[in-house]
């Protein structure tokens, strides 16, 4: 029996005992929702916070939505919150309280509100247009392209304050105002669309400056600029008709990330008696003869010491990662993600999330990092033609084989049987097994491998031959920073290829944003570039058309796009020497044409007989119709 | 009005004629049919004689069989009677007549007899068992095995009379009797089924040792013993357990054959305004993006100039050739057909023709000639698990990829990210493309690429490595002739890896087939494969068992065949090191046992712990559970 005082005692004990919590610094993930997604489904709300476990949480009533679970972990510092929201809740506050211990009701003081925003639309129309092969992407590491406010470059309270541009692993101080502050040169250069590197908040005590490592999902790099930095430079690419990829990381985090800090139990991250890395080892994910430890220590080893692999097969984990792909995307208004290592995922995972993202928006476009070897391997991480039990559910993929196997077999090997432009041209032939090959990716450079301008021998001449193939091959181009400008370097170590974009950081000797600034190979390249660049927004033969590609021959590599209105004659002639083209073959593609307007001169070249392309020159000429005859028929 | 002495000067005429043409050389194909086969469908028989169309043909009635059609071609030498034979129909001889010019009555003068004989079987059951993963097949081209019988070297009236073992171009002499001989030898060395390069007569000026220039399909070669001593050795080979693959050729004939000679009509070949070569690239075959021109001139392009390419949609064609397919193994009792320039016929026509042949016989094995470049490429024209339109019914290829992205790679480069025993490795986890990867027929070489020994740089270690791959790995091994007895040269030209059999022919200065006759390191090899190729005969876990394959560490390449009663493991060392392998990665497979029996030097080896394996060694051993315990059960 418990006497009055002791009660009274009792009583102002847990009031007390309230009232720190209160003060203390409760986080909840996400940390705000919308009404009216059209996907109605729950929402798990994670609370940390020192103890939560204990909490007694009261939800005050609101209209649409409920509080239909109640979760906790191992860690008494978490509580897990499952929100059901009808399509009835409208935008406005929901307000949890501390409940009374005893009889469950509001005890009066505020745990937490939650906000249910309304959707961000324009006109009543969504933001996120999604990424196709009409776009050019533009792929920029955000700490190397342009310091457009320097008061972020270090803050304060970070482990990383090693800002150095003189070291390729330390950060530069690059962020989004800067990208916006060169918003106009990549609109004029003819780029479409940004794929940045990972942008959320990397409190790592070293190599924070490729992003890789996140350590809080809901806080957006503050040396990038923030939520609001980020916020601005999306806004102004939507207003320019531009559009935003992020780059998703769902397969490990920083080891210095909250959730591996204080861990919610041990089962959401994959353990090992002994510290065991991953074989980057992707085939066993395919091999129908891979043993269990092989596949498992592929997709369970840990991507380096310091990056925690994710259990994707821990519900609140998958929910945890899912949740944030789709607050992202409202949240910000992303029109495609990059997935980083996708093949290091839990594939059922990586299914259940692309579902969940395009369910809620179908014109997303997903492509995932396929550092691998071989066309079966990169096809079997997308939507493709194989009747097996894994099917992949992604769109589209970095096509590694066109570059690897394809764009640096052409430019860098002598022609053979299987080699020079023949590997390219047999490794596109055999797109037959992918489901849609014009949603993968292809690029010439990324962060992760040489720059071109290396890989071909600094020469300016198959610099632009890559280029030209990139705007004129099937697929989406992603053009690498500064690949405009011939940035050069190997990519060992990888620092080497992510150097600052001249120019981009006040007081640099040279600002190859500027015509002035730029060396005359620069200019050339740059001009290029921007040629194509812009006649591919207007030529629907190059973006949605078909292709048609003969069997090379000579050393000469001749592909057509085309539409039934347009047709673009495309001609590889890698060699030093002049080569004379019989055009005879071509007549399937060629026969209601004469003449072929060359892109990048405006010279008109007959097409009907011979064509004399130049050295290291892929020709890009668009056909032309005989003069039309007194009936309006074309002339033969 | 005619007179009847006009009447009767007719009738002498019609009578004088109708003999005339009896006594000329009427030639029907297919020359005989059988009673019973399984599948009811027609056969067509080609009749060649001068001027044959004009003949009026009675057919005596037969119980059971029709005559339901009759063709004509543009050439009046041509005349094709469709038969229709029944269940009903029995063994015996089905006469055809002339018939009377105008009543169509039998003349009673004989036009031709065609047997339907009774079907050849053993015991009831059929002689054809077929090829499967249990065999070892040993590829002899019979021109260069041996000659067993020297009076059909040179044939009078053929039109090669170059016989000069000197020349790699000319006929040595080598017959199917010289074959018949040395079966004692390929039975102890634990070869179980062959495959003759072809045995049809190649009536051509020169280049008619390889025998892929057929100029009459239904006489085998008299220069390798015709009909009755391939009729001996088929007989000779069944009687043993052993197996019969004939080599067929749909894609073309030698120039010299009757029906190009004696044209039945245009469309019987693909013709061109100026000779056009195949361009070799299957790849316009499953290419999305490919040109119609490019298709036919792979497809319709000639293999050489004195080989005229088979239009396979006309149906005369195709029936003349699926008919004398199907004639060909229950004449012979064919177990296999491998089938040469796959990739070059008509594959509309290539899938009628499989399954005209596996609807008659299941058991039969058919493997295609894909000598690609590509996993994408060769699956393509096997069965596979593309949902795509063209879906090849083919069950087995020759598995080119294996060899030059497989076992060539891993014994001769460097290992590295995808070379080595990873080239090796990689291409073996592609199998998930194939209906069935245990169909397709594995080698080191054949008589179109170099011979493995020189590949791997006349190194006897290496070329035991290959062999123990050829036999533990999985799919169907195929052995070249004299491989076992360490027969080099690179195919520069093809005719240095087509030499002689060293004692094949009577008065050679060494006898190979024999102990005495081989060197040391000879002996070793031949040795070797012997007691691999007779361990596989009792070795399910080699032959049907499942392969588990690890991802290859330090240089090493570890795998295992295995069965519920039998476990094999393979590791693969192609450095010159030796290498002490942590076994404890393998324990899915080697759990339930302690060691291993090495199955070339009987020892036992330990598996719990390290295995040394040395360097250029492939290591293969059964592996042995513990003793058993009181219980009988396996101790641990």
């Amino acid at each position: 029996m418990i006497s009055c005082r002791k009660l009274l005692f009792l009583l102002i004990g847990c009031l007390s005992f309230i009232e720190m919590q209160a003060q203390d610094s409760l986080k909840v993930y996400p940390t705000h929702w919308w009404a009216g997604m059209k996907k109605k489904d729950t929402v798990q709300l994670l609370l940390h916070g020192n103890n939560v476990r204990k909490e007694e949480i009261y939800m005050i009533p609101y209209a649409g939505v409920k509080l239909i679970r109640t979760d906790t972990v191992k860690n008494p510092n978490y509580l897990l919150l499952t929100l059901e929201i009808s399509a009835l809740a409208k935008p406005g506050i929901i307000k949890f309280e501390k409940a009374t211990v005893l009889t469950n009701y509001p005890a009066g003081v505020s745990l937490f509100d939650f906000q249910l925003k309304a959707r961000n639309t324009q006109n009543g129309k969504t933001r996120i247009k999604g990424i196709n092969s009409s776009d050019l992407i533009y792929l920029i590491m955000p700490d190397r392209f342009s310091n457009g406010d320097p008061t972020n470059d270090r803050i304060a309270g970070l482990k990383d304050q090693s800002l150095d541009r003189s070291d390729y692993f330390k950060r530069h101080g690059g962020d989004f105002k800067g990208i916006q502050n060169h918003l106009d040169y990549l609109q004029q250069l003819g780029v479409t669309a940004l794929w940045l590197n990972p942008v959320l908040i990397n409190d790592m005590p070293n190599r924070t400056e490729h992003g890789y490592a996140f350590t809080d999902h809901y806080t957006i790099e503050p040396r990038l600029g923030g939520a609001s930095a980020y916020h601005e430079l999306i806004d102004s690419l939507h207003k320019r008709g531009m559009k935003i990829i992020q780059d998703a990381v769902y397969n490990h985090i920083g080891i210095g990330h909250f959730l591996y800090q204080d861990l919610p139990d041990s089962s959401w991250f994959h353990w090992w008696p002994v510290y065991t890395n991953t074989t980057y080892k992707d085939q066993v994910l395919l091999d129908p003869y891979a043993s269990a430890i092989d596949k498992k220590r592929m997709s369970d080893g840990w991507f380096t010491t310091e990056m925690p692999d994710w259990n994707q097969n821990n519900p609140m984990v998958a929910r945890f990662l899912i949740q944030h792909a789709i607050w992202c995307t409202e949240e910000f208004g992303i029109d495609g993600w990059r997935i980083d290592t996708y093949a290091y995922n839990d594939l059922g995972f990586m299914n259940r999330c692309n579902k969940a993202l395009l369910d809620e928006y179908p014109q997303l476009h997903l492509f995932g990092e396929t550092f691998v070897h071989g066309i079966p391997d990169q096809s079997f991480f997308t939507r493709n033609n194989y009747n097996i039990p894994y099917k992949s559910n992604l769109p589209g993929v970095t096509d590694f084989q066109l570059n690897t196997y394809g764009i640096v077999p052409a430019l860098t090997q002598n022609f053979g049987w299987t080699d020079g432009v023949n590997r390219l041209y047999l490794t596109a032939t055999n797109d037959f097994v992918y489901a849609d090959p014009m949603k993968n990716v292809i690029f010439l450079d990324n962060h992760d491998i040489s720059r071109f301008f290396s890989v071909v021998g600094e020469d300016v001449a198959k610099q632009k031959m890559g280029i030209a193939w990139l705007l004129t091959f099937r697929g989406i181009p992603q053009l690498y920073y500064g690949t405009e400008i011939l940035m050069k370097n190997f990519s060992d170590p990888d620092g080497k290829v992510r150097l600052d974009f001249p120019g981009g950081w006040p007081g640099d000797t040279a600002n190859k944003f500027e015509p002035g600034g730029r060396t005359p190979a620069e200019n050339d390249v740059y001009n290029y570039v921007r040629t194509l660049a812009n006649y591919r927004k207007i030529a629907p033969a190059l973006t949605t058309g078909k292709l048609m590609q003969y069997v090379p021959e000579d050393s000469v590599f001749v592909y057509f796009r085309y539409t039934a209105q347009q047709t673009v004659l495309c001609i590889m002639n890698p060699t030093s020497e002049d080569k004379e083209i019989d055009m005879h073959r071509f007549e399937e593609r060629t026969k209601s044409f004469t003449k072929a307007r060359n892109i990048i001169d405006g010279n008109l070249a007959d097409i009907k007989n011979k064509l004399k392309v130049p050295g290291k020159t892929l020709w890009v000429g668009e056909l032309q119709p005989g003069n039309p005859d007194s009936t309006g028929r074309t002339a033969p």
